[in-house]
């Protein structure tokens, strides 16, 4: 297909709220008992958007920020596409927001909207995007996919599972982090495990326990198919021991621990060669369970986790970073937990194999693979690890009391699909270049400005004309 | 490409409410003039759904219908997505209720979510499909694309141009109706022109001039990148007279008529050959309008659509009926233009040119040329044809007095985003096959049942069993 090879990511951004509450801190205030938040979810910290963040202000903010730092020129954006579950309008794509960037600079011709369903948003997407590089209808420009999602939920035992970021990536052919394109299972079922039913309010229905249920079912069918496939097409079998990294869509850590331990446990039960006798010895009480007893055995559970310990600290750990210091982000999840990867290993990266799980609620869920190599930069591991400045970024994070986090969780539930506010317009925490939200106004029109560059000495901002309202006149 | 030739529709089947107003009825109801609405707006109907039916139910009915029609099993569905602007839910998207059919196979391996941004999502589902058939990853199996929505507005002005309908397209290689996938482009801007920021009501904000503007800006830059691409490909400058056909999104005719005018008097600009001295008399007046100023005037719509009315009548008129006859389908209007045109022309489309405009606000567009051959049974043009079945479907309607209309919609504001009820379950005036919705329970899960079939004697249905609320036991 005219040298379109190895198509997938080019370049990556992140950007999540420098505000954020310590899952400890969060213990103790909500009367929980301790290490419950902290090992029981395997949760570290969870960011939140204050009053003037939202998706939309995120999604302008690593947009604009993955444009100048790989210096994208706009003009040869000729894809942009939105994966999210968080609904400011019900209508109106959050890709239509983005536009103003683009139209600035006259490109309107950006094919792409707004996919949706729950944290699998994001994963659609991407497919989208990589199969439309590959098609005929490809102009050769770039695709841009952007993962935008704020996760809030009301009080009581999900609201520790939290988090809030948005995650940009440029597509195209050549790319460090490319899709070996015929190994990917997907898994999708009718399921009520998590949803947002209640339209007027911001916070989902969830059912905790059956919703981790449909992601461990959804995660075994993904993978028989998916070994299955690669058995027939690379004609041997395939096990945890072919991949060098194991990234789990992660609503919270231990069920990522989980997931990769029931890996291993499916490996256990294919017979596969990697497989010790220690290990065998320990699970060979488990092999008669039946499917679904398997799935409420907690002492499988626990078995299985200890005999893949010692892997699971290799191929999934780097990938931990993000996601259990910003919690659970929705779409972006996934790809904040490979981002990690990228940037902890981009040194020793090239030739290796990275397996990815995106589940959504409702459900969808695909298991793919990522083939890696250095690239060329700007489009180089090592420049995106760079870019992706994850250490810095953590490190100036304003952690914020127990307090606070509830109190603005109570301020947004008013604010939700209401009209006729203004914000605080307080930027004080927020990093330069960030997009903030200034008011709602009567006719329910968002408002948005941007917190000058460093470079920039007057602080006059982008997007706080007439247009920004996107009111032609 | 491995033989991939002609990817496209294969086949197509509509469904829409048997309910249904008629606009000179509502005209009187309202109190309006006579004529604002059937010629004014240019509609002669409006369909809309009962308390029995939702956009989940008529794409349950359309899926099952056109698998049993072209007689398609499920197993052979690899992708399967949905465009729709009605939201019942903000996170669990309508694909995973249509999973329902396939999982009932075993067939869980399908790709593919819900493209959403107002009535523009289901083209943005069927370009994803059609370049997944061209893309690295396509596995030989059919894709398969629904549209469906329910348009319901306000008292005011707007509610006459209502419409509800599902639209469901088979996709895959060596198909009647190809994709010439060169000949393309989009506009995509951000405004507020109809947008649904009211997260509790069904009913969207609408500034109706606005969008009216937008919707001409929108098809002007289409229209005109299309033409730059033709030209450069081509090498001939292309002109409306260079398509068989323009198939139109369509809130309402009035509209349709007003932008065919509209690419003529950009024709005429263009100093393209067709448009004759007497044309060219009648249109010079304009000649020196600024662009802001063509819009609003009325004079250049008036003398345009009457120096185009000939080419109107000919190459849009046929695409007209389904649009006038159920009204404004969302995401489905341009696909039932276009069912009308091959249900009322399949004879004679061979080796024929279909230019498509798809339109939705907030704002995403694009103008795509499709390219039609006889094809080959079951995907012949002549059994999508009789598939659609048109002429029965719209004699076999119930025309509902508007005080019932009026009451329903009513009855529908509450029901909007409510839990615990039960419907009517009153089947009467539903078609043999159509699926409806009979209760929502406590925790908003929504159960379907499904009207016998006509060969099927016992009335048992198929969706009434405990896995439909989709809760694994």
């Amino acid at each position: 297909m005219d040298g379109r090879r190895d198509v997938g990511i080019l370049a990556m951004d992140i950007y999540f709220p420098p505000t954020c509450v310590l899952q400890e801190a969060l213990e103790s205030h909500d009367g929980a008992s301790k290490g419950k938040y902290t090992i029981g979810l395997g949760q570290d910290c969870m960011a939140f958007c204050s009053e003037v963040e939202d998706v939309i202000s995120m999604s302008l903010t690593v947009v604009t920020s993955l444009l100048k730092q790989y210096k994208i020129d706009p003009k040869l954006i000729g894809r942009l596409e939105v994966g999210s579950e968080t609904v400011i309008d019900k209508s109106k794509s959050i890709k239509t927001w983005l536009m103003q960037i683009f139209e600035e600079c006259g490109n309107t011709d950006i094919e792409g909207v707004d996919s949706s369903n729950a944290c699998y948003g994001g994963t659609a997407a991407l497919l989208n995007c990589v199969n439309w590089v590959e098609s005929n209808s490809w102009d050769g420009r770039y695709g841009l996919v952007v993962c935008t999602d704020s996760a809030v939920y009301a009080e009581g035992p999900a609201r520790p599972t939290g988090g809030a970021a948005a995650i940009a990536m440029l597509i195209g052919p050549n790319a460090p982090i490319s899709f070996e394109r015929r190994y990917k299972a997907s898994h999708m079922a009718h399921v009520y495990d998590f949803y947002k039913p209640n339209l007027a309010s911001e916070y989902p229905v969830v059912d905790g326990k059956l919703s981790q249920t449909c992601y461990l079912m959804a995660l075994d069918s993904c993978y028989r198919q998916f070994c299955n496939k690669y058995e027939k097409l690379a004609g041997e079998q395939f096990s945890v021991s072919d991949a060098d990294y194991f990234v789990f869509h992660s609503p919270y850590n231990k069920l990522v621990q989980k997931s990769f331990a029931r890996l291993y446990y499916n490996d256990f039960m294919r017979n596969c060669s990697y497989v010790d006798n220690e290990a065998k010895e320990k699970l060979q009480p488990f092999s008669n369970l039946t499917v679904e007893e398997s799935y409420q055995s907690r002492d499988l559970e626990k078995a299985s986790q200890q005999v893949a310990k010692h892997l699971y600290d290799i191929k999934v750990g780097p990938s931990t970073l993000l996601p259990k210091q910003i919690g659970n982000m929705y779409t972006a999840s996934l790809y904040a937990a490979l981002a990690s990867v990228v940037y902890d290993k981009h040194g020793s990266l090239d030739g290796q194999r990275i397996v990815m799980f995106s589940y959504g609620s409702g459900l969808t869920s695909t298991m793919f693979s990522l083939k890696l190599n250095n690239g060329q930069h700007p489009f180089s591991l090592s420049n995106i690890a760079s870019a992706l400045n994850v250490t810095e970024k953590l490190q100036s994070r304003h952690m914020t009391l127990p307090d606070k986090f509830v109190e603005t969780l109570k301020l947004m539930e008013h604010r939700y699909g209401a009209k006729e506010f203004e914000t605080s317009k307080d930027t004080s925490s927020l990093p330069a270049g960030t997009f903030y939200l200034t008011r709602v106004d009567s006719m329910y029109r968002r408002f948005y400005d941007k917190k000058a560059d460093e470079e920039i000495a007057t602080g006059k901002a982008r997007y706080s004309n007439g247009y920004a309202n996107g009111h032609h006149h």
